[in-house]
């Protein structure tokens, strides 16, 4: 599809808030006060411009959003508070809106001021950007160390969802029920639907995808998932379709953003079958996606199972170890809590060669089950990572 | 001081356990029966050692612990508790004692199988080569991937204490209150002590020291920390000296287990003050510690405040980003949530390239303090952990 959404445009500008002068600032408009759900990150330090976006948000209603990577402005205080004002206030005037109406979203270095000026300057020419085609554009200029561009499609019962998304480090999502680490994903909808059915979709979706992967465990200051509906297509989906289309592409983008986790070679999927509840699957399946010593086995391709066994053991969740099953990309290398045997896990290490695959552990009887998305962790990690100020 | 603890002898042998020849079994002895504590991982999947030793320790009485490196016997079922019983059946019978007054530890690869007939096959040898100077011999045995042996030594009233560990990676022990992975610790004392005196200096050391570091955040099956004390010295030191004299050598091993952390470079304490408790004090410098983001940071010899203050907002504790304030080494680089300025992150940077340092985050002003030691995560735990079992 052209990724054309009825009723948005989309544009992107370099303001100079990076350093190497790539496009960095984002702006997407409606042409008509757009139905608005979003969620934002749970971490306790919350960014400026997430606070402002979820304030804005709360109306239920919006025209824009303006996302600049580069600088998180993460400073507490009124000075980010001010920034984020100041910047959405000049992008308004220049779209001829009210300031109210425009969400903010920032990703990049926490704990620098955000150039205000610098984004000020480039209001004008950013609004000249816009056209229904500039999406591509849009998701360039919210790259941080991400290495490609995150974007999914869907079409739900005649109208269009695009979704945008980045994210590659600090990744581990926790938006009002999401978690990562800075996720920013944005997802714009043609479709004519109410604002409690667009929530609820959302929190859905994002459950099962956002806030179920992982790529270091950290939970950003800025994470921040927005969807907008425009209602130009006159279309009205109903609201199982349209959860399943935002799941859908809030798959895609969750997964792109695993895979493209600083350093990262391998998707895994940890499956954790038969526990007492899902939330108990969750908690299992999350402690071993986050656990060190199995992203690293993930990274030496090694078929550990051990470790993946001594994680879901310090998870907090009831189990007999000794009924624990574990299979990779269904080969069975673990029985009643004992290794199979050399020749399964030598085809499991072959499994682990692969880009992407799927880890099962079953540790019980009881219906409670929940993937989540993984990466290894390699020394690509560690050379974003250490030296990412600089 | 000479190593010597009245009424204790060391050995140990190569029993062909590791795969590289070195020694890798170890056996200390008392002359009589030991007033025994010991703790061990809360992890859910206990490796067999573990089991029988925390059903032998529970009399409070015991004469040997029996070591090895090299395989962890963290096998479910039957198979390891019989292959426990077995090597402990032949020491026991070498040294003319009991095999219930044997408490066996093991460190090594999770998974395999505890190669009994080896280590039966070097009993007569292994109990022959006990002497009161072999404490150094016991803690090369037990080292795996550690880079030096880890002894420390006090006196306390006229006693002699000493302790000996092993750790370096799947260090977050979690024993009875302990965590970290895999940790190994035996503590020999000649004072006169209570059982029950014993297990609550071995529990205050213990929570404040190994409770209060971590490598990786993966705590191991095999955590193991026992104490055993001979009374041959005659003398009976008070409660309080004695469990001062167990955190300081807790204290020491635990550092030096961090220091030799799996790659690490840098030994650093997370201390976390002005919380409402001491527990929301621990939770928040625990998940500083084990952040990914901030240890890469560390490695980086990054002062990398926002990703401190941001790990400190997701752990789950209330506080007011607004008023946090942090310093490096003693370098104020933030005062109320907002940063100092650049010349004082420089000279924190500075601090961040000594071997060892301590970073405080002033989070309000409770009462709630707690210290927590890290390590840095560079390339060479992911170099360690890839290939383990290669």
């Amino acid at each position: 599809m052209s990724g054309k959404v009825q009723g948005f445009r989309f544009g992107a500008v370099s303001a100079g808030i990076r350093k190497d002068g790539r496009i960095d600032l984002a702006l997407a408009v409606c042409d008509r006060p757009a139905v608005t759900a979003a969620l934002f990150t749970r971490n306790l330090v919350k960014a400026a411009p997430v606070l402002i976006a979820a304030e804005r948000a709360s109306a239920g209603l919006a025209r824009a959003v303006l996302a600049n990577a580069g600088c998180a402005n993460a400073v507490t205080g009124e000075q980010g508070l001010r920034a984020v004002q100041q910047s959405t206030q000049a992008l308004a005037k220049a779209l001829g809106i009210s300031p109210e109406e425009v969400l903010p979203a920032s990703t990049g270095v926490i704990g620098a001021h955000l150039p205000v000026e610098k984004i000020a300057a480039q209001a004008d020419a950013l609004a000249a950007k816009l056209t229904p085609e500039g999406h591509e554009d849009f998701a360039q200029a919210i790259c941080t160390t991400d290495r490609w561009t995150k974007i999914a499609e869907a079409e739900v019962e005649g109208a269009q969802v695009l979704a945008i998304g980045k994210g590659a480090g600090m990744i581990h999502p926790d938006v009002g029920g999401l978690p990562h680490a800075t996720m920013l994903v944005f997802i714009f909808t043609d479709a004519v639907v109410e604002q409690a059915v667009l929530a609820r979709a959302l929190a859905e979706a994002s459950e099962v995808t956002f806030n179920a992967c992982s790529v270091d465990g950290d939970t950003s200051t800025n994470d921040t998932v927005i969807a907008m509906a425009s209602g130009a297509s006159g279309k009205t989906p109903s609201e199982a379709a349209l959860t399943a289309a935002l799941t859908q592409v809030c798959d895609k983008l969750a997964r792109s953003m695993v895979a493209d986790g600083e350093g990262a070679n391998h998707v895994a999927e940890i499956k954790v079958v038969g526990l007492k509840t899902r939330s108990d699957a969750k908690q299992a399946a999350k402690t071993i996606a986050t656990s060190m010593l199995v992203k690293t086995a993930l990274f030496g391709e090694d078929a550990n199972w051990g470790r993946l066994l001594a994680a879901a053991g310090r998870a907090g969740v009831a189990f007999d170890p000794g009924q624990a099953a574990i299979s990779i990309g269904g080969i069975a290398i673990v029985k009643d809590g004992a290794p199979i045997g050399a020749e399964a896990e030598k085809q499991a290490n072959e499994v682990l060669k692969q880009p992407s695959y799927s880890i099962e552990l079953r540790l019980g009887d009881g219906p409670g089950e929940f993937a989540y998305l993984t990466s290894d962790l390699g020394h690509g990690y560690i050379d974003v990572n250490a030296g990412y100020r600089s």
